[in-house]
């Protein structure tokens, strides 16, 4: 199957390219002709793949789905629950350079899934894939004995969900406050109040340390 | 002060124009010329108030902070610091048709601000100001008792902001799923969450009983 060998190979390559532009000029100036040019491609060769923007916004949240599920494929998980849990969700977060790239990918492609009926499908998908991510984290932490007792996982679910999304907002509008030490204690502090002591603390470490006002 | 009483009554006549265009036609169609054509104002007179696609965005995001202020000004809160700190929270929350529309032009607002850096000083103030109504809604809770020990308020504020942004923005983009009975069972989940009890669920109403599946 040689020419499915090549679209794959061209697909990365397209698909690196994506990335550099989005790295060095933000998603929000990243358009097909930057991307065209940083590919070395025509056009045409570009439209097999994407012609506008909201296609091109499209390419880069499947890239950012792609990367996501390559990077949890990688991990692996400690044999506690709780551990494993938040090293997986840690994933999800924009908590380096390259997860903020991914981050802002996704904010992009909501506030065009907004505006742009095509792009509404593939956003519900990806927010439904959240979701179940979120609810088997759930899942996983009650049936390893981490889940307070009568909680609702579905509405669990829900708040962690919304958590995540307003951390991953808060961070791209204002990255120099939300710095990574932050967002994790804040996840750590969830996580914590999701679990079966008694004390509301948690068994974890003291999440906000010496962290002072909250930034660093 | 005659002309200082015109000005207002100016600026009331233009704003309740801007909030008839917004909830018609949603924030991202509201252009500068469909709101002088709402308010019959010459693009003259409007430039007093705004003449570009980000300073409507200002003004309706001042329009918002004034809306919930006005409101939040005029609650006869409850005894219960419970209690009062949801009712205060829900004005702010997207749990009917206005406050949806104050929501659309908060994350319009918002995404503007990522790449118009003269919106950013105002969104970050926006900002602030409610981080430092979550920190308020902790300390009220804290003072009343309400609180579970040992908890880092400003850690809380952070999360429970989170969290109420992570709402907005999935009430925004999929307005049918995100009910204001679902927003309502995820905010008192969060609250009970906090609470003094020990048995991790509050004292609070189950928030949620026969919600089925979390849809409705």
């Amino acid at each position: 199957m040689p020419k499915l060998v090549d679209h794959e190979q061209r697909r990365r390559e397209l698909g690196e390219a994506v990335w550099r532009v989005i790295r060095r000029d933000g998603i929000e100036a990243a358009s097909v002709r930057k991307v065209a040019e940083e590919a070395g491609w025509s056009a045409g060769a570009l439209r097999h793949y994407f012609s506008t923007q909201s296609e091109l916004l499209t390419f880069a949240m499947q890239m950012v789905v792609e990367r996501i599920e390559v990077r949890v494929g990688a991990l692996e998980p400690p044999a506690d629950p709780r551990e494993a849990v938040e090293q997986r969700l840690h994933e999800l977060l924009p908590l380096d350079k390259e997860r903020r790239a991914e981050n802002e990918v996704w904010l992009a492609f909501a506030g065009r899934a907004l505006v742009d009926p095509q792009l509404r499908t593939r956003h519900e998908e990806v927010d439904e894939e959240l979701r179940r991510a979120c609810l088997g984290a759930l899942q996983e932490l009650g049936s390893g004995g981490r889940l307070r007792p009568g909680l609702d996982p579905e509405l669990e679910a829900e708040r962690l969900h919304g958590l995540l999304d307003g951390l991953a907002l808060h961070t791209a509008m204002r990255p120099d406050r939300m710095s990574p030490r932050l967002i994790r204690s804040v996840l750590a502090r969830h996580l914590d109040s999701l679990g079966a002591e008694v004390d509301g603390l948690g068994g974890h470490d003291n999440p906000t340390g010496d962290r002072g006002s909250g930034r660093q």
